[in-house]
């Protein structure tokens, strides 16, 4: 209710604000058994790091992750997993200029208004610093879900006017990390590299898209209507600071398209069980999913810190005056959301995972194996 | 969990397959004191009824709606509203060619795979007639939210190729209601209409879009980070049938845009509150309500029962077939999602008018007003 | 959070008047594959009905039960359950004395406060006729545990000073239907069924207490430490109308042994496996089910509505008066709650039962089998 | 779900384990401005503490609390609250026999069982170490009600055979900190100390019981029928660890009391509103408070940890063996345990001041002030 959590059976609940001691995070319904080590999960965090670029904010944190509970012997106990990651470079002095005036286009006034109280140290609680709590639990869930053949990725597919071709699965898996934007079709990384420093050097920022995929769901993932997957995907993902549009399957394209071409005949597979021909669905049908790979797109538009003059309105003295946001900031978010991504992506199917009784909740070592999935009599109707 | 209810607060829980007995929902959490009569409801029911045009499934259902709790004398009582509107003009005969094969794109594999077992009838429990119960529900959601000077409204704004331009919170008021695409343009209405009797002829379907706006939001609502009010649009608007998009503010053009253009600065209102020059934003900053108008899009394909020849694997017989969904279906879902949209939105509103104390869960006769959202120096650092 | 829903994976949300049109719940989250007809539901329907005995209300409600979505064909489809009973024999006007003025010790001036509206026929919302929804949906919980060998029983251990011997869940489900008070104990229920005689002549009501048991349960229910089963137990019993305590296994009389009296030693079962000598710890330990039956008991306080004459504080007048409650009342609460615990009980479990993983959410007709629970070395320390 | 969380506006997760790293709760929910420092939560932590005295265990954990985040300069910003209290004087080695052998009627066999791991030091998460994190939590709720004027107090009532007489709440407040049993009358609490100093030199231990009672709670809070404010008690409470009893008002002994004794005539009080002349309901009626104290009980049985020898099933060796718990243990838990009520009778209210609209949830500078409770014609029928 107060936003600080995510999750049903697998839960998130974090804490942190930019500037304050540490931001930390607990998950609670991971099952026992599954090896886990700081390390898996510094993995990740170190892709959503700040500084491992030149295209990202220089801010020196290191996202050192300690475990305080839910780990024995390096396998998990079946209890809740408390994290904490300590924040070490936070510097407020460039904030003060907006001690007492809004930012433009940032959570500035809607914090302060709803709360009566003004967390000017990089934004507090509304800094997308708060996204390292997500990647640390995110990696917990990619672990699980890798158990049972689940894999989560992404990629940047558009930074600006600058768009990806379609890559594949593979492609994603191979040449996403391998330059700093994280697009997987290097031609198109160099061209957006390019476009970014443009911009950078311009004291501004560019928007982007990032999109993602996940192989290996099962058929059956989640609960129509209002918890279809569709939708619980939707949350995690407009959950994203900057987030302006979430898109699955043929997204926004599919106001243009014709049922008959949208549609996907049936055919079997060859043990007999019927697929679809194609996935213009994008692996979800009814709000459940089909066994097909689901894939979509988040849109997170242009950082709003940016160095060019802006004007506010300080509220103190009344008056309009012009600022820069100077501290060190990121000319583009897309880079860095990838690992974002790929962790709602992740914490939205273990989720679904729980509650369709994929996975044993309490334990690894003894799952139900795989449900049977196909059509079966069992009412009379059906014989 | 299981998917059937809505909202935290503001709860809605909802029963019904297209050719069970009868649809329903129960509203629970509704203030007393709210003057509330069937025919309040009944007029947002007429607007999503089938039947109201030439261009709407001709499935004959009054779509009655009968309240049997949580009203006294005309007013809400504050104890659960349950309500149930009758299924009437059920005709399962056309979808036996389906028993045993799945409709493409249906929901049918999908619910089958998962349940083990096959409501063919109207496609059971995943049938878009479960959107009944949303705007039932979210009719007593918008009076609740009038009472606080809250507006939602939505058109149609895209059919195919054919894109309505931008329209004003006026105009979406005066003219959506005026044709049967519910398109607030005129014009672009008569081309759209042109549009989809085409398609209808040929036996094919189109897909579309839906623009929506709430006007009289109060700074405030939204619970960052999980639950920011983009974040519960999000999964309110894709849980809607046939949904691939969701986009608030610039949506998917936000990826093109540059930081400097995309910020809203800052000036002050003739009350000398600070108010963006601009409304980019789409009125949600940092998750929160920021006080200007909420705006945003919803994509829904086209729809996937159509007249013309498909394929499809009957799982029965092992055997490919090329089948028509005959029935009686709609040609383009937005015309009949519009009122979807708005109880969507003022759903997700009133929840978090709620959660946010601006409304009181218990009585309407005794508010507790406007909430000061002054920046207040509420603890020393801040004087 | 508004009180009107039960459960987290198997959810009944209710609603419904004493003096409305009907009463109504929606069960959703039972697997597909359910065997169910309208007649397994009525079954404990009759057993909580008013007017079954000399010692129950003589209100004529036939409590006809119609199930609205979730059947097909005799089974359950996976999807909610709406049902619906009708009220049929309301009679407000006995109640007009009390419309100015709340009747002692019933929810008629907390419900007016809170609300600011007063529903005074039959006490609105506030009746123990809603636990004819809680009785419907603890049914279909039943059915669902019985698959699974786990079976729930009650009975009235004690009516004022009148107290039964211990029985055994055997004779409970021999016995306890046997006569009017529902006390397994047919000697002690002839001395209650006097003492409640008794009183009803009179003009006033008793108390009294109803055990619990249930049997099969297997290891492992309970989400420790706030969802432990006994927190959830004491939970869903202290709902109940007028419960005043809740115990499980030695209740207060804990309070007076020592360690090594209440402590259970351990010992091996013919497989091999620890099991506690004695069951002084109710089934229970450290909040997770131990294998052991899970024993408890409940107290209700007398009804509230009592011919005698009380005095109550007009608030239109600003007059105190003396006022008798006429109606039609049970002189006791415990026979007709013995169905009503029993629904508590089983609607606890199936819950636990689908949170621990140990039935299949979606199906009844793939479950996962019975889960290891041996201690297996899951971690290198442990082998 | 997974137990680790409570509240549902008042948000409480944990994590932890006896011999564990750190134990450690995030509260989120708790508005701003609210004047908070690490010294107002260490008071109740050294209420709670090991080693206070010669009747508590010896483990020697200094409890300090460090708070991450959620306070600017000494008050609340409305986001998360993050706590960690690190365990400094863990030692397993006491506990070796029982790492393949259970310990009679704790937690060992279930947790064990249930998650197929065994977390053997000091209990793990099944631990009543646990219970630090709520007193943290619970002293947060305390200091938000004291500004609504609520006060929240318990005291030790019972140990063993040994019954305090009825005390008054100045009472409470005045004498139950003044020993080391914590019960409020200075007399039985010698008599007390006495009987659990010849329980502990037997190497045994006793049970006990914890009088609770809160004062200055508005009319209006609880929300019927299944979140009722007992219902939300019980669990409360019965989620406290070695818990087999609650009850409030007249508890147990409404058995036995008839309706026009228990029933609480109304008269007026001096402002002309109606008030129950005496208060045998407890302060909550049909679910909802009523405006009166509320007060009851909970049970706590004998800690099972005691010296004395007990008989154990090693699941390695297959044998039967008789060892003594030896470690650390407190011989009776109440003492340690008033705090602990204390929290969660403060946690429940304080979700219900939330849910009730009671408390401004964003900020207290800004409250909506006491609501009007009178009698409301809100409708026409009730003029």
């Amino acid at each position: 209710m107060n936003g600080n959590r995510f999750g049903r059976l697998f839960q998130v609940t974090t804490f942190g604000e930019s500037h304050g001691e540490a931001m930390g995070c607990t998950v609670s319904g991971c099952p026992a058994g599954l090896e886990l080590s700081e390390e898996d999960i510094q993995e990740d965090l170190d892709r959503r790091k700040p500084g491992q670029s030149m295209i990202t904010t220089s801010r020196g944190e290191p996202d050192d992750v300690t475990i305080n509970s839910g780990i024995q012997d390096g396998y998990t106990t079946g209890t809740p997993i408390g994290m904490v990651i300590q924040n070490k470079d936070a510097r407020s002095g460039k904030y003060e200029p907006f001690i007492t005036a809004p930012r433009p286009s940032h959570g500035d006034f809607t914090y302060s208004a709803k709360f009566g109280t003004r967390n000017w140290g990089g934004g507090g609680r509304s800094s997308a610093r708060e996204t390292v709590n997500w990647v640390a639990a995110g990696a917990i869930a990619k672990k699980l879900l890798a158990l049972q053949g689940i894999e989560c990725k992404a990629h940047v597919n558009q930074i600006g006017d600058v768009e990806a071709p379609e890559v594949s699965f593979e492609e994603m898996l191979e040449h996403s990390e391998e330059n700093d934007v994280r697009c997987a079709h290097p031609e198109t990384a160099a061209e957006m590299q390019e476009l970014i420093e443009e911009y950078q050097e311009e004291g501004d920022s560019i928007g982007g898209s990032i999109e993602f995929e996940a192989r290996g769901v099962p058929v059956g993932l989640g609960a129509p209507r209002f918890d279809s997957l569709s939708a619980r995907l939707g949350q995690a993902m407009m959950a994203i600071p900057a987030a302006t549009a979430f898109e699955f399957g043929l997204g926004t394209e599919a106001a243009e398209w014709i049922g008959k071409d949208r549609n996907d005949d049936w055919e079997f597979d060859d043990d007999g069980n019927p697929v679809p021909v194609e996935n213009d669905h994008g692996g979800i049908q009814g709000g459940i999913s089909s066994g097909e790979p689901i894939y979509g797109e988040v849109t997170l538009h242009a950082p709003t810190s940016i160095p060019k003059s802006q004007q506010t309105a300080d509220w103190e003295t009344g008056e309009l005056k012009e600022e820069q946001v100077i501290g060190r900031h990121d000319p583009v978010l897309p880079p860095r959301g990838v690992p974002v991504v790929e962790a709602m992506l992740a914490l939205t199917l273990v989720d679904f995972m729980l509650l369709s009784g994929r996975l044993n909740p309490d334990r690894v070592d003894d799952q139900p194996g795989e449900y049977d999935t196909d059509y079966h009599p069992s009412n009379p109707r059906n014989e």
